[in-house]
């Protein structure tokens, strides 16, 4: 039995899961906000209740050595020598990782030298790998990328149509997102179908605050809706996901913003919000969707729209499905979204049950028993994923 | 019986189609390049051959009268007086047009004000509007616009997920374009199936140096590949069509170019071009491909790949599709890429027929006789419908 940390470092915050491996229990859980800022909060579960402490956190090395105290003095664990790995989630692994590693100090100057793909995400993630290095400096640590899974597309998927020298010069190409919670997904999915994943077509979609789709072939990303960012394929509750690049410049011009300021547009008050107006939280929308606001319809109209066309699209890039998969926190509790999003595909195999779609946040297949195309609704689990890792790597 | 001429003006060229309707007889056809330049080039057919003049032609005016000369002179026609029509195409329609229009000074000046939306385009065609109101006042002209067919879009594929106050403000949406050529073929495609156009779903792929898709349920577009401009939706031969947003501020800081030089490098650089490093002919690539040059086959991929998508994604749509209609240069002429499109998308009823989709350029049934989704192939005509529009309208 060994005990391993999952951590999710932002540039504020620090989310933590211990578990309890190969178990896969979870021991405790929870999260620091604020860091670097007045009134630091630390949130931890101890036996299934929430304890929440104020106090100012300066840094991330702060919150790591207040993380660990902590679990001593809370009685959670007897002592640090217990925490047998570390696993860190990553943003950006670029082509450099196509699995999770290690680190050393070699890693984690290319996961530096990444922060230029990444330059919101993976600085952040480095102090938190930083923080940890110099409180428990000898327990072996693994990063966990959220790109690496979508590093098996083929060429003819990452490639998009621009100069070739954008790709070799710069890097330009689609790198996908998500990927922890498509595998983790993927895998369970195989399980619960009981086939092995390698015979298996699986379209994951991963439908939360973001959102992406994947097409998962014998086990492998053979194509997913982000791309070189996570602003790119479907709408999100923000983000406007692909649209007219010409659109830019026009933008610009009219408004008189620079591109930069355009792209913060595009990633912070488009999508769901830009639609509807008002909110960009999936569950605000259904409200007033119901009550007769327009405006809120048509922002679930939008969102559902791209999903439901991915589906086909993704579909014909595997030439078929076996297995359709809702996970994150809309793709698990929204029935709403997926009846629009399922709406119409039995010409492609896919007849699902209205009454089995009413679940929310439970793991189930929801369509009838007699569909070639199998829906499942999986609840994700990224941080298992990363205690997986950890042990396979660490050991 | 009348003579009704369709004209298509671009910026330095007038290209003309001369009608005998209802008959729908070419009498003559012909372009006019180089206005405005030295050594302008005035080619008609005669009789089946092709007749060349070289001139300087100062302006579009002077390049009518002189088509209109040559009409006469030539013995196509008698008078001018049997010119009982004249329809223009005209790129962008905007919201203001969902169907051809007879030209009034209203119109016109609508015309003008849509420019914004097609800088390239509109102001060009007025140039050929006002050259034949110049020449033959009194004869009724017609604007066709490749906006129009598309106006029947539900706002769901229409609305960008932008700030809403985008589209009222500044007409940001998706517009479409090529919709007289998706019209053409989908009328078409009814007659060859036998069935009304009422009751069948059509999925239209107009693939030339510009390319799109377009999902035609009754008759009408419901959604299509192209956008707010027609750098949107698939590759093509120098335009990259859909990408990641964040790659143009991206673009930009690597290159030092300007948002407008980002977007000259996307209409012009990208697609295949781009790609294959050589040549936006597909002719090119395939003998390039077949010599072994990986990056010729590489270009010839993610060209089809990106319209094999569309595919599952406007069936999916449209809840399935009757049939699948390849059209322009690429569309009816190369039996490579339809292979590559339609490869696999027996999950979703399309069966075709190796053998029938040698053949080039010729309108036919591809699919096996037994295939629930028909694939037809169908030679555009977009001057044909521009010459029935006149008839319609003019009468």
């Amino acid at each position: 039995m060994s005990k391993i940390i999952a951590i999710n470092a932002g540039s504020s915050s620090l989310k933590f899961q211990l578990f309890e491996m190969p178990r896969e229990d979870v021991i405790t859980k929870g999260v620091i906000e604020r860091i670097g800022l007045n009134d630091s909060v630390f949130t931890i579960s101890v036996n299934g209740e929430k304890v929440t402490e104020t106090s100012d956190i300066p840094d991330h090395e702060v919150a790591v050595k207040m993380l660990l105290d902590k679990l001593t003095t809370l009685g959670i664990i007897q002592s640090l020598d217990e925490i047998e790995g570390i696993g860190h989630r990553v943003v950006h692994g670029g082509e450099a990782f196509n699995d999770s590693v290690l680190i050393t100090d070699e890693v984690l100057t290319k996961i530096v030298e990444l922060s230029e793909l990444a330059p919101l995400h993976n600085p952040a993630n480095i102090t938190g790998i930083k923080a940890f290095k110099g409180v428990l400096p000898n327990v072996p640590a693994v990063a966990v990328f959220d790109t690496a899974f979508h590093q098996t597309m083929p060429e003819s998927s990452y490639l998009y149509s621009l100069p070739y020298e954008y790709y070799e010069k710069y890097g330009i190409r689609k790198y996908g997102f998500h990927g922890t919670s498509h595998k983790y997904v993927s895998q369970r999915a195989a399980e619960l179908l009981g086939r092995p994943v390698e015979q298996l077509r699986l379209l994951s979609c991963h439908l939360g605050n973001g959102a992406s789709i994947a097409a998962i072939e014998g086990g492998k990303s053979i194509d997913t809706s982000m791309g070189f960012t996570p602003l790119a394929g479907v709408a999100m509750g923000t983000r406007s996901g692909n649209i007219d690049p010409a659109l830019i410049p026009y933008i610009m011009e009219k408004t008189n913003k620079t591109a930069e300021e355009v792209l913060d547009v595009l990633n912070k008050e488009s999508g769901m919000l830009g639609v509807s107006g008002f909110s960009s939280d999936l569950r605000d929308l259904e409200i007033e969707a119901r009550k007769g606001n327009d405006r809120a319809q048509l922002a679930l109209d939008v969102f559902a729209n791209r999903i439901h066309k991915y589906i086909g699209s993704y579909a014909s890039r595997m030439y078929g499905v076996d297995a359709i998969i809702f996970t994150a926190g809309i793709g698990e509790n929204s029935d709403v979204v997926r009846e629009k999003v399922l709406k119409g595909l039995e010409f492609m195999g896919v007849y699902w049950d209205p009454a089995l779609n009413k679940i929310r946040g439970e793991e189930r297949f929801i369509n009838y028993p007699h569909s070639p195309v199998k829906v499942i609704v999986i609840p994700t689990n990224e941080e298992v994923m990363i205690a997986r890792d950890v042990i396979r790597l660490a050991k």
